[in-house]
């Protein structure tokens, strides 16, 4: 298997290092072709390592940098005052071909502005888009956008569709994934004239498995491999999501404690509710992947936990042993000239 | 307390008169004040009151309709062609003063536009909108639109968010409930345009209890009384948790039925989850309110079971006794001559 290295920013999210480390060491225990470029303010990263014992570790290298991107820094601080941040400095790392993907747990807005302005988007690409895979009765499907683009034109909803059929099919080995468009309703005449118009363009792509329409309670019946939509819908659907399972798990929680009967029946009930946990857990679902870009860009979720963390590695693992964005430039954009950029 | 009738369409939804004459029956063995018109083709409803002993109920009257809307019907059927729906004679009945509300498990577009057509628009609402209780970690709150409108513009979203305070002033007596605006983040400067201009309209908004933006998981944190939005945007984050609630309990029986070990255990988490199931329950939460209409119109899930329908019906009674429609009128169009309409 061919070297993959990925360049970590080691400082971003809640929790900074005690989960990037620890997720890192864990990483390359499992994986032997991969190396890590650690970004980060030097005496902490390097604290951290030594907590590790991954001082000396072969396959680390640590690429400093000043400054730290705060979860509720504005884009524009992000973009033009700190120049030095770690997460910055892990997308030059892409940029500059010593990595083929940088990981962040940082701030999502300056983490799109960031990878935008450092790597550019790919030709054919108007917009970069958000797309993370999420759970189905079935297994998983993959939606984008959610939430790098408000007020996406139909033109833009047929290219988050080619961007995430070419990931699909680079990720789940998927020939002919199933792509939907997410509306309100499954009947053509359902929607507003944005979906319509998307709708009649997708009918009319070559090479895709346009399946129609998916209502927000479809997208977990496995009806579709890709379900496409605007970021402002897609968005609010992911955070939907989040809620109702947080509040249950909640609730399941409450109702356990109610009484010394239910402590001992919810005691009871754990193989049941482990297995359920295990299937819906969202550090299984870390990892959304910013498409549309001339390198692969995973952002994690900013609370995640060290094993969340891991699945945020994995997802820019496979995407760059795949090399997604090559396969995404080569569905947008099949007869444009040569790519020359970076 | 003063009686309150309801129109029953007796037809509509998927299990047509199995479900709505036992829940009728229920329904006035609960309340003393109630009378019910029930609304259908006389020979299998006067059928259907038999089995159910009530052929002589002296609180049930029968109207006669031939036709029955059906679920895949188009709106223009439903409103040119099916002038002698159930349907359309319940509404009928709020029109001509015979019922303080009518009730329906038929097709949500028909029943919006044929209730829009018969009743017509309250002074000050240019659309009427679609609004629902939600469970919440702390109780429930009230959403809308969840779907009648696409593509709607600021001055419409702060229809919505004075329809959805008068009603949850009306319904659940809370004198300031605290509204708030669906977005895909809570500073200031995210979401689109009409997002934004709609939380500058509403800031200005006297007498309301604006409290800025939610997101979507936020919905379920009990951070808002009333959230308001696009009806797209509302219709999938509605479909989304009901996506997701259904997945969870099937992962949960499919968990149970792993093992003999897990049949146990399951068999002894029934406690537990037989109170989750009371607290996140759909029929508990069936009944969803046309809002913006010169009657009160309540629009049931179609596949609901009795126990749904019966819940549906206690929102159509509440709202009805509470004269909803005229706070709404007074709430939208204060200083307008006095209405004259019906």
């Amino acid at each position: 298997m061919s070297v993959v290295t990925l360049a970590v920013d080691a400082m971003g999210g809640d929790h900074g290092l005690s989960v990037t480390v620890p997720a890192v060491a864990r990483m390359l225990s499992r994986h032997d072709h991969l190396n890590i470029i650690l970004v980060g303010q030097p005496e902490p990263l390097a604290e951290a390592l030594r907590k590790q014992g991954l001082q000396d570790h072969a396959r680390i290298t640590v690429q400093p940098a000043a400054e730290v991107v705060a979860m509720d820094d504005p884009v524009a601080v992000a973009l033009r005052q700190k120049k030095d941040s770690s997460m910055r400095v892990a997308i030059n790392q892409v940029k500059e071909g010593k990595a083929q993907a940088a990981v962040s747990a940082g701030n999502t807005g300056a983490l799109m502005a960031v990878s935008r302005f450092v790597l550019k988007t790919l030709p054919g690409v108007d917009r970069p888009a958000i797309c993370t895979a999420i759970p189905t009765s079935a297994g998983h499907c993959h939606m984008l956008d959610l939430g790098a683009n408000v007020d996406s034109e139909p033109a833009h909803l047929v290219q988050f569709a080619l961007m995430g059929q070419a990931l699909v099919r680079a990720v789940d080995g998927e020939r002919h994934p199933r792509v939907a468009l997410l509306n309100i309703g499954e009947e053509d005449i359902k929607g507003n004239e944005q979906i319509k118009e998307a709708a009649a363009l997708l009918r009319a792509t070559a090479d895709m498995n346009y399946v129609g329409f998916v209502e927000g309670n479809g997208i977990f019946a496995g009806e579709a491999d890709v379900v496409v939509c605007d970021g402002f819908v897609g968005n609010v659907s992911l955070k939907t999501m989040e809620g109702v399972a947080k509040m249950i798990g909640n609730m399941i929680r409450e109702e356990i404690g109610q009484s010394w009967l239910r402590k001992l029946s919810g005691l009871l009930a754990l193989p049941v509710l482990s297995g359920l946990k295990k299937r819906m857990d969202p550090d299984r679902y870390n990892g959304a992947s910013l498409v549309g870009l001339r390198g692969v860009v995973v952002k994690s979720h900013g609370g995640t936990s060290v094993e969340g963390f891991i699945s945020a590695l994995e997802v820019a693992e496979l995407e760059a042993r795949r090399n997604v964005p090559a396969l995404i430039r080569d569905a947008l954009a099949p007869e444009a000239a040569p790519d020359t950029g970076a």
